[in-house]
């Protein structure tokens, strides 16, 4: 997507200008993958017009590979975003109706090329959010290929099954849609209060529910998320846990002040969570740490994509929080 | 609508912002007219989001009359501008399939009560594009009851019947359409290549072409057009002529460079006509001139509208191009 | 009055370019209320030039009847704001002697045409301000004018005597001008400090000096007052009182931080509570806080005049402050 | 002064920033000569706020000697520009009423201090325009002042009596009060047209009129103009012509295409002969030359002022416009 | 190399700000060629620092592979650029000493990896610039293997011996280190003057001259430059001639005005003509006029590089220059 | 220094812009004294290119004395800035290798002449910091005999010991060449831990500390330092103290939230101290507590340099610190 922001502290009344930057939650958990030493591909569908060409430039700058995002009919996906500060929210228009992306289908992509390469490597994991199964039947459908080829081929899968009311305009609840594209997953994101309105699990505590998301779900192996404490637009305090059917880890609580950019945070957060997955010599503890320090990280950069190193983050994860200069 | 341009002469791959500005083409008429004094009433239909109450604030700020501005469902519609230099063209990509605008239908609007005020007072003038038919069966639908009420009530009424292929997805063709809008029209934009496309009217000069145009079309007076003589993006000569049924008459040759914004040339064209027109005392080439010296201008003035006052344009009409400081 | 401030942070010594805005603290009420949809005449004069001309378009585009302001000899009224942070406060030059405005006279302004509509409607509020009788003997006399009338027309007045020691330069002192302008409000904003220091009122608390106030000008019937707690440039917490001849009410402390924009607060105070006595159906404290609500978000956009709508400002108001993104 | 413009070819109602710079005729001339290596003081007075400090760190900048520029009452001096296009004309709208330097008087200046140093060094070169004596009575009595001494001292003298018809505001008209400052010049600046207008010179030549204004003033040794040819706003051809009493030398015509900034290139070309004249071993034509040189890349140059070497003058001067990129 | 410009046509005294670009006359070439689709390796080396990255992911956007692209010691090569405009030059103030790329030695890299890919398939092309060789011994002895492998496995070699006076500081002469690499080119950019001065070479005319090179540099197949004609900084006009040994071809002249950038248009050129000569269906004329074309294109694009399609070049070498909007 | 950085918390790979300021620890203390009104020259030396005309300039914009400023070869020093916020510390990038100002050796300066004027006056303090002898041993030759030349004079010296360990790349030691500097000074900058680490000092407190380096240095009057506490890149808390031989006086505590910019925090303490103490009728605390003003307030401002004025900064020193708008 295309993001579209008045400058600075700017009402979108106000401005004459505007600052853009592309992203998209699923594109921006490749972009940061792909600048830690990950090689990445991202799956979607940009329009095949100057817009579409400059989003597939976004991408292959940072590193994703692009060769199998396709072009085709439809628009490119847009945002406006109006940044908000201290007791003013945030406030997001979204103008994606009939993207490129929307306007694909249950056969547009050849899953098994995708998670396979030309050597017969597969592929290490398979990230999909809330947002694709919201955008159109075909988006969901294809989708649910990709997790079904995943399952077969043995690709781990994580699901962030955001949910956005102003989606899910096709004739679809996601209560419908999510459990069978949750059924493939390893990896979730949620809480008891998100598990309940989509699943409609009951549980008074984020690991009950857990538990119980993982006894329906049977694949599943962890189940995680980020607690954030919003005192402001300004400054939140941001902490995580995680389930892995035995006991909970969590983090740290970090202090975030001023908040240059929210968006994209969740993103960051599972993108250092799987990088830190991947990387098997950590414990989990540290896996979630670092999604959280790469979360924490996120909201002091302007755009949607975490633009930080490995070691920026490890920084941030052992705590040390003092921003001193570093020459 | 809304227009995103990248800054000075970049490409649309480079921007990382875009300049920002309100246009099309009936607005922009509006917008011209409105600011010389004559009292302009807008009649289209923005979303109810925060950039359908900033496309309202722009016309407001301009003195358009925006009470029978509709809000409703669907998008803004958007435009991606790059501006061309020298032999590098201008490019636009449009992005305004489902707008607000589209939805309009037949019944959407009280035409009786936009063209005649509490007070009884009929309105002078009304003004239509082929942009509008172009969108969908509703606005073209909307339009035609316009024509015919201010038909019925002795609106004058002008039509600028332009083609862009990329509109005209509904299902019908200009070719179906246009004519029963354009059997209303006092005054009509056009030249003999755009008649015989649109009308099959077969005509080797200009005057022949509008001489068989008002045959056909008895309501029409007037019909108009400038001759544009490109020699690059950033160079451009420009005149007109206007045959009223019985001679053709004409304006000297205008020449710009360096053009700084070619957009919405032709409608600030239209509006000094219109303007002109309405000011009885003056003659019909002084009325064209008043035309072709605002459309000179606004090759000047970055956005689509033209901002000037009628003593600068009378100064470029008066063949004053010198440019020389005024303090 | 125009509005030029070096952008972000920068000192004057720094700039190389000014971000500009139109203010002017009776002109900030009169934006915000008519943004809400009140009808509101802005009473005032520019001067008859191309600024002057930004001017009434700015007021237009915000929705202000503009066919009351003048234009006439005289400059616009500037100021320079170099904005503070931190420790370091923000600093304004003004250079508004001899303003279009200052040259109003007793005479200007047929105020009864103003307060009363071609329909016979009478005006549901007047408000003015100390910066008006600060600037010349005719602006005063002007505005003693209006009061006269309004107060024979039973049009409610507020009057908000803010003290600009760099003004009174034309012979006359605020104790001389201030009492006859105060006697024909029915709303004042101040506290014990001002009131001692314009009135020579005696008082130990505000309370008792509203109280003192009130029977000294038998027609007031609020007076109330924002509490300003100052921590930095960047972080103040703000409350408000009320008195109404019986009881004091008052709102919770609201807290600020980063400050965005501090000028203009006071007027979005003003605009809010006037609004909310404009609705009968609010209580007073209802009012008082929606006006402390309305400050509180202003001091999170640039510029001066507050942008927000009535939704937004009730969420502040029901304290929801944690600045949550909006989809 | 202080200048605002808006950015690029915006108009003044399409502004929100606007980019700012100092300029005036005399201290443009001053900022040349001394980064040409000449010791230059400047004469003036700046209000006593932080605007006053920024014009000084303009001059302190440019490497111009500030130790006489006085600092007082009264504002700074402004101007608005609005950069023209083509047949567009740049607009200015002055704003330099009750400005610091008009309140000087008679007596502000000590002018042999001035123009004599410490060691006893007499000044080389005085120069003065049309904008001082037409600010107020006081500036025209210390320009006189001025002028008197450096007679009285052997200091050359050249005059620019520019006129301008919105200044002259005091009660007396440049015919009164510019014969006495002119007879102090040793060097003129005018032509034909404005020596009728100014001093009621009849001739039908620049040479003849140059003749009878050295017949009237016999101090004067030099009368000297440019020529320009104004295609549009950004087309100009320019030469020069100056005449020694005995003979009209003159320069070749130089094409400027486009122009960057109008504005003081009459002050480049001043500095530039004035440059010249200093450096004994140039013809007068070769002055004159460097003079329209200097004058033509200042065309090309943002601002008031010519911010150029003498070799790259000197390049332009020898004829070379091709542009090459110097690396 | 890392490009820094003040904005628009400010003086580098002026700038309180830089546009950023990248740019390098290989890497030029190298990203025109890659956004055209051709699979391109780029090898040069960049700091191991954030402006290393920075310049990576501007290759990497372009769809260059950066596999070949080597981090180490050693600074950013940087240039400052002025833009003139008019008379007035652009200047550039080179800042390259000590630039990682300039620590390359004869063995840095391994060319048989870089010409022949996994599969065994040979590269198609190699080009190479006189700026490389001028820089170090290092980068100098580096190029003569690529050169000399390129000719050992058959892959064609372009050469570009651009002449720099201000490179060349580590003891070694153009004329020393040239002809060795130009042995081993099958295309060189030259013309009589240059060659003269290079190698020596004698010749009256640029195709006599060409004749000679060929006949003592036997691998030469073709010889080709642009002509340029100067009107000023802001108005070209651009051919180009090739001689294959047997005959010269030429193309029409293009007019440029204005000109947006001129940096990276020899670059584009010869960008272009290699794209032409690789694919075989073109004759040489139409190679020829494609690289003029390109050449062309790049004086409207800001930045070092060519951002156009084949089809936008195809246009302009087709004839088409009037610069209509595209819609 | 010219230093370049990404605007607002933008980070390298996202900058398409760089702002731009000169800056420098010796020149930042410069242009702090010169502002307040002291004579200062500052001893260094620029590229003879437009970068170092741009440095003169800024010296010379802020009062400083130029004409000991040497003009010769290699490159102007940059650094790269990248602004953290909250938990992101902010990143530089240094490029000063091969500066002009490395390449002075011992005789390059005439310290006589310096300190001496024409009129035998002798200069009152001379501040030197450790990045110059970290540079070349040329630069730390020519400080040495500064330093020795200052002592034979009788002018005081404050040293500021700064260790980079990016620097000293020339063969010596900070141990090695700090001794002989340190043992010139009067004032010396720093605490236990970096006296340990550059001296060999064994302290447990800053005091005991002090002690032994005037011990060892008898020239020594005064140590002192600033106390950083750093919360985040966006807020710290600081204070001061000095020890005088006989007794440590100390600051209070001040908060500075956000910070705009922390480079140049320390020069403007060592620039607001010897301010301080050249004002004799300062107490030592009054002068400590006007330097830790001075730094507070560095870290609001923009750039490398402290602008304001001494009144703005004894408000910050009296403990006013609630940053309310001056008007």
């Amino acid at each position: 997507m295309l993001r579209l922001s008045p400058p600075g502290q700017h009402r979108f009344s106000q401005a004459t200008t505007f600052d853009m930057a592309f992203g998209g939650t699923e594109a921006n958990v490749a972009v940061a993958l792909a600048q830690w030493g990950v090689d990445v591909h991202h799956i979607t569908s940009f329009p095949t017009n100057a817009l579409g060409d400059a989003a597939v430039a976004h991408l292959r700058k940072a590193g994703v590979d692009t060769r199998y995002v396709q072009r085709g009919a439809g628009r490119m996906g847009l945002y406006f975003l109006e940044h908000g500060a201290a007791s003013r929210a945030s406030q997001v228009v979204y103008d994606r109706a009939d993207s490129a992306f929307s306007r694909l289908t249950a056969d547009s992509v050849d899953w098994e090329t995708v998670f396979v390469d030309a050597d017969g490597v597969v592929a290490d994991w398979f990230h999909w959010t809330g947002i694709t199964p919201a955008i159109s039947a075909g988006t969901a459908a294809c989708l649910l290929k990709g997790i079904e080829t995943a399952n077969r081929l043995g690709v781990p899968v994580s699901g962030d099954p955001v949910y956005r009311s102003n989606l899910w305009q096709y004739g679809q609840t996601p209560q419908d849609v999510l459990p069978e594209l949750t059924a493939g997953c390893t990896l979730l994101l949620g809480n008891a209060g998100l598990f309940s309105y989509l699943y409609g699990i009951n549980a008074t505590t984020n690991e009950a529910a857990a538990q119980e998301m993982m006894t329906r779900f049977p694949r599943l192996r962890y189940v995680t998320d980020t607690v954030r404490e919003s005192v402001s637009a300004s400054h939140n305090r941001l902490s995580a846990w995680l389930y892995d059917g035995v006991e909970t880890v969590s983090t740290p609580l970090f202090d975030v002040q001023p908040i240059i950019d929210r968006i994209g945070t969740g993103d960051a957060f599972m993108a250092g969570l799987i990088y830190g997955l991947l990387h098997g010599e950590q414990s989990l503890t540290e896996a979630l740490t670092f999604g959280v320090a790469a979360s924490v990280l996120k909201h002091t950069i302007p755009g949607d994509v975490l633009l930080a190193t490995p070691s920026e983050i490890d920084d941030i994860a052992a705590g040390n929080l003092s921003g001193k200069i570093k020459r």
